[in-house]
């Protein structure tokens, strides 16, 4: 058998508050050099390379990041950017990306992922990638990745892995929504949880026919703005993540449980995973801060630790790295203070 | 009698760390802008406005800064800069001001002081200074301004007050060294001890005779500086403050406790004093830090108390602060580091 031709669809449409000051409203952190010299954006372009052929690379985006995405990413064919009027959360966006998809190549398997993530090495990715998408070429699945916990993270949905399911993919038990801190720790100790990436794989007849069977309005939509070009009814589609709509109802679910490095990136506290964060630092008697600045800055540091300090565009951001998922209030102040920093 | 001339000597030859990173080796904290809209030594140049006339204005300063003193006091005229090719703390600096204005003006009284305190209200400051002039023409003394303590500061010396000694005057009973702790203490307890506030008043003919008297090469050199109009000879000038040649041996040292709120505004810490710094603050669950920032720029404070912030010039500072003090160990880390940011 030979194989099906491979697209990829990048999730572009994050717009969280999470990195401020250095994401704002008009550069999500998706278009941030948090962890290296390429964007997250472009890390995830970088990936695929080898995979994927970059004109059956799709990239789904905010219109009011359109210019962002083509700034980032040079090389997309310039009809492969899919750019939503509203954010719809996923299901929308994927429903979109594959009715787009089928018009090119009907009997084609897509990669799914966000635009946003920290991956490594990409080699391996690639390999699980690969070994997913030739199971979703042979079987109507729906493929998920799943990443082995490190920590009982609340953060995240868990997977529980079910039984083998052939070539390294395993059925899924159930999904479980974000856990409380005690359950998280009770999915860690049993070796038997995984954190649901959000990363799936699936032939584009199985996803358009599983979003048929559980979301039919959604697809009926994503059909209607294919065939003719206008997206004003973007706005009315329902605003869920698949997740919920398609993957923890579907009973042709798979997991493949991935053994690269993996982060979400979810807040300043995540840097420090990656080093001592993008800026030159200089500090007497402090200790484990997590410091990022725009080029050619500098953070000083006197006394003090288990800080984050980010100053990018007119702002100095200073929380404890307990606190640094929370940021999200300190821009809601911001949003009754001055817009401009917002 | 008809009232003397009256001259004023602004001493800014200032090159403390204390405000890094606002201030650096090229823009001292005296033409920093850190209690209102003007430089601190323009606010010295302002508050001496219907006391001494701009022609009768002496500025020293380092060479270095030469063209800021000329931009933040367009009004000095140009003879009236004295540029130290080195410093050499505050006697030789007082001596040759002396020296010129005994060429100009040899029955003059001069005011002698800092140029980067913050004073208020400016009115009563000059009411005090006016009857210190007034003393000082009318009897050969050394007028010293005491500022009765609010706390038992170690960072100044202190004066003991003597006996009255006429207009608002007392005679000094001692000069003491910056104490420690527990005499500081005993000092405020006792009521009779002012701090040493480093401005004075005297004629011209009573400081060159205590010159004279105390540190007769000192006062040589800068005769013959000002003779020549030659300043090579002013490094080999011995480095002393005033208080150390003369004051603390001079016999005839009054004192006038003043009532103005005065401060040297020694460290960050001090900027307290002054309302909430000048930053626009973003603050959730945060307390009592200063913030400190160059114009149109965000501070943004979560759940972090008694911290000091600070970004200026590419450098953002973060310290407890009670470690205000200590920042020139950041200084010192940084030349070692990178000289841009010193």
């Amino acid at each position: 058998m030979s194989s099906p031709e491979l697209f990829a669809v990048l999730m572009a449409g994050g717009s969280g508050t999470r990195f401020w000051p250095a994401s704002r409203r008009a550069k999500p952190k998706q278009f941030l050099r948090l962890a290296g010299k390429r964007s997250l954006i472009q890390a995830t372009w970088d990936r695929l390379a080898g995979l994927v052929p970059p004109e059956n690379v799709l990239v789904v985006a905010g219109e009011a990041h359109a210019d962002l995405v083509r700034k980032h990413l040079p090389r997309l064919p310039s009809g492969n950017l899919l750019c939503e009027p509203v954010g719809r959360n996923t299901t929308p966006c994927i429903a979109w990306a594959a009715c787009e998809i089928e018009r090119r190549a009907p009997r084609s398997v897509q990669v799914v992922l966000p635009s946003d993530h920290v991956i490594h090495p990409p080699k391996r990715f690639r390999e699980l990638l690969r070994l997913s998408a030739e199971a979703a070429a042979a079987e109507d699945v729906l493929v998920t990745l799943g990443v082995r916990p490190s920590s009982p993270a609340t953060g995240f949905g868990y997977i529980e892995q079910g039984e083998p399911a052939g070539a390294g993919l395993f059925r899924v038990a159930r999904f479980v929504e974000k856990p409380e801190r005690k359950r998280a720790e009770e999915f860690l100790a049993s070796g038997r949880f995984l954190w649901n990436a959000g990363i799936f794989v699936w032939s584009t007849a199985s996803i358009l026919k599983a979003l048929g069977e559980f979301t039919p309005q959604t697809l009926a939509g994503a059909r209607a703005i294919v065939a003719s070009g206008v997206k004003d009814s973007y706005a009315a589609l329902e605003s869920q993540p698949i997740d919920r709509s398609v993957l923890e109802r579907a009973h042709n679910v798979r997991v493949v449980p991935v053994d690269f490095e993996w982060s979400d990136v979810g807040s300043w506290e995540a840097l420090a995973e990656f080093g001592p964060g993008r800026a030159e630092v200089v500090s007497v008697e402090s200790s484990n801060c997590i410091a990022w600045t725009e080029q050619d800055e500098v953070v000083a540091l006197l006394g003090v630790r288990d800080l984050v300090v980010v100053h990018a565009g007119k702002v100095t951001l200073v929380c404890p790295r307990e606190r640094a998922q929370d940021v999200r209030a300190l821009v809601a102040a911001m949003e009754q203070r001055d817009k401009r920093f917002v």
